[in-house]
């Protein structure tokens, strides 16, 4: 239990509004969409840099563990619940201002509470030609969330934590600390380079608890005068391989940039559909054949293959892009079953964000695919994607989705695998294999964010409402996650279960005791999200 | 002094022969292109990780610092002398093993000893299309040193450091630390993507002194099919900020990758010639009318117009090249007075990198500025770049070069610019304002690494034999690095001489301290090149 002298200081410091003891709230904030058992002592939210620090600085003297959030939405990852029991929640939705912006340079720099709707929404006023493409998250999730715990977007800004820079934080001592070229006082490049001069620190700040990052330079991609989309179907899987290696190839060239996300059958249909429950039964209906009931009995359903890929291509003009894509086609076709080439021209892009902005429907659009594609890669924050986390629930999909409130199950597989077709096929194998025997649908999307690394993306979604789904979903994760390790598959990114699991298992070698090291002197007292990542 | 019993433990370590006490090696080694004062106790150059990790344990035991070095060509910037004084070099020129190769996926794995010949020469071994841009140093250069110190090459991988991953290093506790997911026994994607799981410490090993890098993967560019330099010049220094901004524009648009690079007019002939003493006198000619006479008795000097440029286009054939080229041309045009466009086929790509492994001379090649410049983007090392330190030497250039004996005088200029025609303009006239006072001759190269950021490479350049000329360049030196920090343009490299006047003028800032922070749990005797980027 904390003390009422440091709640009442913390009153002080974030006034009375801002310091959280009801127990509904705090009973939210403790559920995310697999079974924990840490509880949070309270919730405070902090409405600039100074409150934060002193909140940090209190917390510290008293010793009580902090656990930062952004807004919160990691569904799937751990949600608002920390690692460590009875922590402060401090959720930072209100420092949400936007406090630089460059149209030529590309760039925005923002405070944590920034969400992927807000960023729209500025950019929208500024009338710019600055995208971020969306994530597979809400569009009221953090764009700094996203990229300190090294999110993935779509298309050239994919790996968000390349396109971040100037990173600042709140330390355990309450000290501001500034990253890159940020330390000095008229430092005009440090929203352009990432590195600055000496060690680079970002690093250490994302999927970390060493401070709160309570600022960060976003890039931002232009849009491009002529845009298009060659997207391609595979019904057979065990094409896959060799459709990859082709994909490596044509990436490694130069031909395309590592620009190409792939979704599997039920990523596809998770989102658009829900588990046909007045047909098929879990535990007793194969999920292949759950697919075929659901591919003929939902629009779409047919659309959705085995594998189903984009590759964005950028161009300065028609004949520019006609060039590109009719090579990209003639590659390409050999190693899938459908192939087709999407265009729009800026002006239309423009117009479409406008029209999204302004809340005007009925746009000249009217091939809903290209219009649901295209949107995803100029950066319509829509929620179609936590769509999926309702796959397995009885209820219909609300209008108002809150993963964690509505009990869906939820967790994210996310290994990186060498981009080869050799690696990929064993990685999907292993997956599918595993994921069917319990049995769930496994929702799996494929990023390939350089020429040589692609990020498995991979989901079982489950009701917590069901009894025995949560026991048996995590006895999948585990084996799952135990599996892919034993073949060399390490994830990019870590839920808050498997972070537990590892802590609990032991962990020791020399990566992990420099960052216990490098902790200890720190964070003394280890106040800021203590085992997360692991690091305690 | 050190002690004997270290010495001897030492000879023990790493072999009697490896244990360097000679008068002549030692000073050689306490020889930079700049005044310095630091000595060097004695030379150690341990064979593997086990020799390096069991000597710097014997270095902590007996408190005595060691400044590692690569190959320690590091000229410009310090070459092999130690910040700190009465340190123990450590060479790692023995480690030099290339322990992993990939063709598909594009990479080597290898120690900091591999120099850019031995990668060329085993690349061709391989029959490989693999290719690492050359760099403005020698042949007998560290690929590891140049990563880590965070050095440029030219063309798509031209920032190094975005381009290694998988780093291992000896910390001061001799313990081995490995970063991304090489942690886990059994990583098989450690060499091929960055962060790995939890926070990314690769940043820690560059530019700083947390440890003794030895290995990295450095990944490698696949030959194009067709491949292409827009190259162009420029005669008027007024006309450069509008040229910037168009290069900016058409970097973020997609139509260039950001791999632009330019070069003034002193830094193209100092490369082919030297000052022209016979009719000019450092001091009484000014640097303009050194410019004309150079640039009418030189071979090539015509060629050097006052900004010379080159953009490399990477096609799959080419007609797809010719369709990129023509709208690049069309841009760019009116904002150059020259422009042409060269091509090579990888076929021919493949010959010139076999001919020149093969000591072949006189291929079919007979443009020579054709031939030089395609051979620096496809990987030929050449010793070349070097020749500019000679640039106001006496005497002749020697055929083998070794700027530090030489006594040739040489600091680096590199501050990170926004990417606009407005900060570049500034830069430029700061450095040429100012070089042109003392009066030296200002060396620079722009190398757009992002579409937001450039680097400005530039030098000074001066005869160390001329008494009052190391003086003058430290002069020159401080007041360059001054204006251009009042002005908010900082280093993205320092030399040991920046360092030094740093910590004379006293550093604390929060990153400092932070870093400070580590450093004192990392490295509690404070063994590991001390002072190095003042990290104290």
């Amino acid at each position: 239990m904390i003390q009422d002298v440091l709640i009442n200081k913390l009153k002080t410091i974030v006034g009375e509004d801002n310091v959280i003891t009801d127990n509904n709230y705090i009973h939210a904030a403790e559920t995310t969409n697999y079974r924990t058992v840490q509880s949070i002592a309270l919730v405070i939210r902090p409405g600039n840099v100074e409150e934060l620090q002193q909140s940090i600085v209190k917390a510290n003297e008293h010793k009580v563990p902090v656990y930062p959030v952004s807004r919160g939405c990691n569904w799937g990852y751990g949600s608002r619940v920390p690692v460590a029991d009875n922590s402060i929640l401090i959720e930072l939705s209100r420092m949400n201002r936007i406090t630089d912006y460059n149209e030529q340079l590309g760039y925005v720099t923002i405070e944590p509470g920034v969400t992927f709707q807000q960023l729209f929404e500025f950019l929208r006023e500024q009338n710019s030609e600055l995208i971020l493409s969306a994530t597979g998250g809400s569009i009221g999730s953090s764009l700094v969330g996203n990229a300190i715990e090294r999110g993935i977007g779509t298309g050239l800004y994919a790996d968000r934590f390349s396109t971040v820079c100037g990173i600042e934080a709140v330390l355990p001592n309450g000290e501001l600390v500034a990253s890159g070229f940020g330390r000095y006082g008229n430092h005009i490049a440090s929203n352009v380079y990432r590195w600055g001069s000496g060690p680079s620190i970002d690093g250490l700040f994302s999927q970390s608890n060493f401070g709160v990052v309570t600022k960060l330079t976003q890039w931002l991609m232009k849009l491009p005068e002529y845009f298009q989309l060659v997207a391609y179907r595979l019904k057979d899987n065990n094409r896959l391989p060799a459709l990859i290696d082709k994909l490596q190839d044509m990436s490694s060239s130069g031909l395309v940039r590592p620009t190409i996300t792939m979704y599997n059958d039920f990523r596809v249909l998770s989102t658009v559909t829900q588990y046909p429950f007045h047909t098929c039964t879990p535990g007793k209906t194969h999920p292949n054949e759950v697919l075929d009931v659901v591919r003929n009995t939902t629009p779409f359903g047919p659309l959705a293959s085995t594998w189903n890929g984009e590759i964005s291509i950028r161009s300065v003009n028609q004949e520019h892009g006609k060039v590109q894509t009719s090579i990209i086609e003639a590659e390409l076709r050999p190693f899938v079953d459908e192939l087709y080439v999407l265009e729009i021209a800026k002006e239309e892009m423009m117009e479409t964000l406008h029209n999204h902005y302004k809340g005007i429907t009925g746009d000249r659009e009217t091939d809903a695919l290209r219009s649901y594609l295209f949107r995803k890669y100029i950066g319509i924050p829509e929620n179609t994607p936590i769509k999926q986390t309702y796959w397995r629930k009885r209820k219909p999909i609300p209008a108002l989705m809150n993963p964690d409130v509505d009990k869906c199950g939820m967790l994210w597989i996310s290994p990186i695998i060498p981009f080869t077709g050799e690696h990929i096929g064993k990685a999907i194998d292993i997956i599918n294999n595993i994921v069917y025997k319990y049995p769930f649908e496994p929702a799996i999307s494929l990023q390939c964010m350089t020429e040589r690394a692609i990020n498995i993306i991979g989901s079982i979604n489950w009701d917590r409402e069901v009894d025995g789904e949560d026991e048996l979903a995590e006895q999948c994760y585990a084996e799952l996650n135990a599996t892919l390790k034993q073949n060399g598959f390490f994830p990019y990114r870590d839920t808050t279960m498997g972070m537990q699991m590892k802590t609990k298992a032991g962990i020791d070698d020399s990566y992990h005791r420099f960052l216990s090291n490098i902790k200890h002197a720190i964070d003394p007292n280890n106040i800021i999200a203590p085992g997360r990542y692991n690091i305690l």
